[in-house]
């Protein structure tokens, strides 16, 4: 599942490793120091023959589907030249309004003129599962309101819809031009803030700074927030999920993968004239499709001393630390039926990350991938050495190796204290509380940046939504975060000790979630408002626990902002420079978060000397089932067998270059009508983190065809195709 | 732990990656295809200067305490060198009918006329948790027997002690003359076991032919089997395993980790007059100290090929593999006491595999390290070439490097099927029942090799041993492995398939444990005795699954032993020349589980730039002690506090080479006196495997001192003191 997050959006970050980068807050959250961005080289390789006099000419972009690109820089002659056709400016603009950002890790489509929005399943699953309660489990047995009126809100998840883009590049330079490496991050943070705080006028606006070209732009995206999302119709978990962690980046595939929502406005249906259109057909071989979605960041830019952290370092811990997530999570459900359906959401999410983890893996323990980035890499700084104006960025790469052992050094508690979270949404919560009565304390230029005035409304929607905690479920993840601090710090660390003190990490948690009283909208409310002096004069023991370790988390923020994330970003921005020197601006940058263009072909690949066909249909659905979990069609299904086209296409596979994020991004024809909806990659498309391999790499999309049939004959959502017909 | 395998010995396999390699039937279940053995060349590099031109000269071992050393093959005047001092011929004999192994993965010491024998408490850790049971935890509350009568017997737990070493090497090397590389395997095989059928005359004889210099030398191993093994003491679990998980491979340390076992020979103590004594004090600085035991295996023969394999694919997907067992099995332990009481040792296991792992995937993701490796190698290679007398083995790296590519095809069946155990006490031994069935039908030379003739004593021994089964525990084990499979081949696997059926992991792994009536030792019995004939006509569920999924097992096996196995054996073999003809006879077999001398000092390291202490005190226990697990002493501790000297000295660290399967090993000084016992090594000494890193290698050890106060003031073991006081 190609969420940039997979968690529900109002729970806050995890493990850090669970975020990808860019996006939202998330910048703040990343595993990798978040390349602060420069044009992508990862597959865009020195041509082989370039030898060791590289001239500009020999750098280009592979002619295949590769490329995340941004609606004000298209590349139009080129897709021209590839397909036979690209779209319009006209066209464009006008899908850049119509698909949307849906919580913090997935994309949507505004689908009706009444506010209905279209994006997968698993990226309204936090919502269903927030809904179900015991006895009443919307994953099990599906959603649909057959009025407005049974529309339920989802408490947290909040629908962006981009309303314009500002090139704000010569503020943010003349914020941080000469800064040294260490005041670097500090200064471009108050800038960024400052910047913001002016746009976000008032509830309903969203305002980000975007970085794009890893400083070669800045952008301001203003965005029209939806904040009152409802649930319309969600099917069953199974049949969404349909084959579950063993089916999930595979293909040939089978899944209803859909959730309708609607943005309302003073409590009723927005009006959203602009809206897409269901297409009359599916895919067609041979013609371009485009996919339109947000897709949370790719990597691609990383110098080959950073690809060997990843590799060497933050991956197989990443990867350990899920696995045994996972085998917790999933001897957690086996207590119960409702011990399953809480832990569940979260399994979901960690076995799709555990999937991300290790398909990204593959990639860069693959020799060949790994090589051609380290020969583009050489070519790179070959072509720097031999032309005097660019001096300045010939120490560049080295510089960034250095930050980057620096960060080996610190990553560990780095990633524990402070960018990984407790896996509890009450800790969080704490943290945000006694975070923020500190930072609101400060001028704005000088907050930690989640904490800008700009990015506070957010935080509070966060802070106060209604997201049911379950005792024994937190309990058990704060206590498992406490033991892997203590597992990876050494029980002899500092922090370790102070977090601990003579307390068992068990006995600890279950103190602090049972004694808080955090799990009250109006305790939280007051200390938010309250402010410093309501947090420091609390005796809740979440909040003191939490004011008594921060200061330890704050610490090594430190230390990676000004030795490791300032130096790399300034570093990276010198590495940009050239690669706009020998690319000019014939490339896209590196995913954000922020809205891009992909476009490809339906087509399937080679497994292991094997082709794989791209389409699959309803009867491939009914063969595979076994009736057992995860491979059990729901009654509903079940019974509709004999209504259904089972020649119907149901899943398809094509070339468009995605990653994370682009989970619920509508599939568009020329007409730049609806004719799928992305749900998932396969596996090879993971390790297009690090570059577009077009041999493999594969978008997988529910078939426009699937989701009428299935609206129609299996959910009877009949008002629902009256709305979205046109 | 330096266990070989972590497992209690009557458990059988578990995963393939928690075996050592070598020794025992391991050879038929490591992860790795057993290097079939050479000199070793890891630490023992081409001198740097040596540049292409390599002399025979240029290749030497270190002058540091590197290698697990033959005793009959021991350096001599290399020790006296290094530390003024070596054993003579006579020591070496005499320690060599002293030291035992324990089990299937330890080793121990013989420590008095009346079959005493000392290991560690973590080697006797299957027995004490089969011995317990609900509401009687001897884990939990130690155990003494505070007369002979009350010592009670280990299922299962065997001591082996060396009682000869005969040389096979021509009858082996002509068994496989000339034997084309898909026949070798088979060839070898047959021969090997006519070699030990011929010495295995009675059921107290033990005989392994055992491969040294991957294939250099062929000799065979000839043991007294003590078969009936006795607990008489065993401390508890927290203070033999104080600091837990968090402090295992760490030091400082204060571990009292030893047990106290006897062998019987017909119903009375075996009268063993080899035996050690304690030496008056303990190991002194700028004294040669030695480590004689049974380290299970190392690797630092293979080649680059080979490593690389280990790095990018086996570590990461073993670590994975672990994680995840360890959330599961931790989350299980969470249930209840009793939940906890029956699974904790297999968490205890799971976790010191785990870091094992760790160590070793630091070690080779260590480019300085991994450098090495290759430098050697090309070394090596390039000696080859310039000697026209090696050509036959030219293209031997090459050879590896393709069957290594062929296993990476099929390791994850391999593993999976064959390899891998489903941590399920009763599928292990319906797989043994099923397959013994099968294989003595056969001629002894044609059966596979853990089932010829001379190994089925042992065979019969382990299946009908009285370990104790706990249905929901064996379920959620199979069921796990059952998921692992699918989730590792994919749904669509044909094994898997067959496998499941439509079956859901869960359902069909409760329906075979609560089904099976294997869990009755006559039923065992039974099926073992009655052959082929009854297993065929038996309606045990068990049997029936196992009969249906072995095919699929043993065909990915035959293709493993033919591509993979066969051609990396001989051309080991090849390599293994060029070794010789460099090093000579100046230098130590890979480890085989077999006898072997380390020699070293008390020596600590330096950590981060800090200067770690070698030795730690009683006092130091104390003070670290948290009351909380497991930082938690025994009452018993703290209660004997004031009886304590805090200064006496406690744990220890050394700079002898040794690796999982020297748990339990005597420390001597020069008089062969006994001066402590190793039961763990540093972190860093798990990159041993590949290579000895002297400057932070380090065994660990408990020392004389601490274990004759502790049997005195804290156990008063006043009987045994008596025993083993001169």
């Amino acid at each position: 599942m190609l969420m940039a997050r997979f968690i529900p959006p109002a729970s806050l970050a995890f493990f850090s490793i669970l975020v990808a980068c860019g996006g939202d807050e998330a910048n703040r959250l990343v595993a990798q120091p978040c390349p602060t961005s420069a044009p992508t080289t990862s597959s865009a390789t020195a041509a082989p023959d370039a030898g060791g006099g590289e001239t500009r000419a020999s750098f280009r972009l592979p002619d295949n589907d590769e490329g995340m690109w941004t609606v004000d820089h298209f590349p139009t002659e080129r897709l021209e030249k590839l397909h036979g056709w690209a779209p319009s400016k006209e066209w464009l603009e006008q899908v850049s309004h119509r698909a949307v950002r849906v919580g913090n890790g997935c994309s949507g489509s505004i689908i009706s003129a009444d506010g209905l929005v279209m994006t997968n399943h698993h990226c309204a699953r936090g919502c269903v599962s927030n809904l179900s309660k015991k006895g009443r489990d919307y994953l099990a047995t599906g959603f649909y309101a057959k009025t407005e009126k049974e529309e339920v809100q989802c408490p947290g998840l909040a629908v962006d819809q981009l309303t314009g883009i500002t090139d704000v590049t010569a503020r943010m330079n003349a914020a941080t031009k000469d800064a040294p490496e260490a005041e670097f991050h500090a200064k471009q943070s108050a800038v960024k803030a400052a910047i913001e705080k002016e746009c976000a006028t008032g509830p309903t606006v969203r305002c980000d700074v975007v970085t794009l070209y890893h400083g070669g732009q800045y952008h301001l995206y203003k965005y029209r927030r939806y904040k009152d999302t409802r649930l319309v119709l969600a099917p069953e978990s199974s049949i969404a999920f349909f084959g579950g962690d063993p089916d999930n980046f595979n293909f040939p595939r089978y899944d209803f993968d859909i959730s309708l929502l609607r943005v309302y406005d003073s409590d009723k249906p927005a009006k959203t004239s602009e809206h897409f259109r269901f297409a009359p057909g599916g895919p067609k071989e041979g013609e371009p499709i485009f996919i339109v979605g947000h897709p949370g960041g790719t990597q691609r830019s990383l110098t080959v001393a950073q690809l060997e952290y990843v590799r060497d370092v933050e991956l197989p811990e990443n990867i350990e630390a899920l696995g045994e997530l996972r085998g917790l999570l999933t001897e957690y459900g086996a207590r119960s039926a409702e011990a399953k359906r809480i832990s569940n959401p979260r399994l979901f999410g960690t076995e799709n990350a555990l999937k991300v983890m290790q398909g990204r893996y593959q990639s860069l323990a693959d020799a060949a991938f790994f090589g051609k980035k380290v020969e583009a890499e050489r070519a790179l700084r070959a072509y720097t050495s031999s032309h005097p104006e660019l001096q300045a960025a010939a120490g560049a790469w080295d510089a960034i190796a250095r930050a980057q052992n620096e960060y080996r050094n610190i990553h560990l508690p780095y990633t524990i204290l402070e960018r990984a979270s407790t896996l509890s949404r009450l800790f969080e919560v704490a943290r945000t509380l006694v975070r923020a009565a500190d930072e609101r304390a400060k001028p704005n230029d000088q907050r930690l940046a989640e904490y800008a005035e700009a990015r506070l409304p957010r935080m509070q929607e966060n802070v106060l939504s209604a997201v049911p905690v379950y005792d024994d479920f937190e309990a058990a993840m704060l206590e498992h975060w406490l033991m892997h601090m203590r597992a990876m710090l050494g029980p002899d660390d500092p922090a370790v000790k102070n977090a601990l003190g003579k307390e068992s990490p068990g006995d600890l948690a279950r103190r602090l979630v049972h004694g808080t009283k955090l799990k009250d909208a109006n305790v939280r409310k007051a200390l938010f408002e309250g402010g410093k002096a309501a947090v420091d004069k609390s005796d809740d023991p979440l909040i003191q626990f939490m004011r008594r370790i921060d200061g330890d988390a704050r610490a090594v923020r430190k230390t990676f902002e000004d030795k490791v994330e300032g130096v790399i970003t300034k570093n990276t921005e010198l590495v940009a420079r050239v690669q706009f020197a020998v690319y000019g601006d014939t490339t896209y940058p590196d995913a954000t978060g922020t809205l891009r263009v992909a476009y490809g072909e339906l087509k399937g690949w080679e497994e292991r000397g094997k082709p794989v066909t791209p389409v699959t249909t309803f009867g491939g659905a009914f063969d595979r089932a076994t009736g057992k979990e995860p491979f059990d069609l729901p009654k509903r299904w079940l019974d509709a067998r004999a209504k259904l086209d089972l020649t119907a296409p149901f899943n398809f596979s094509s070339t468009n270059d995605i990653i994370g994020g682009n989970s619920g991004s509508p599939v568009l024809d020329k007409q730049g009508e609806i004719i799928g909806l992305v749900f998932d990659g396969n596996i090879h498309s993971l390790g297009g983190d690090f570059g577009y391999d077009e041999t493999n790499n594969r978008a997988v999309s529910l078939h426009r065809t699937a989701i009428l049939e299935g609206l129609d004959k299996i959910y009877g959502a009949t008002r629902i195709l009256a709305e979205i017909k046109p």
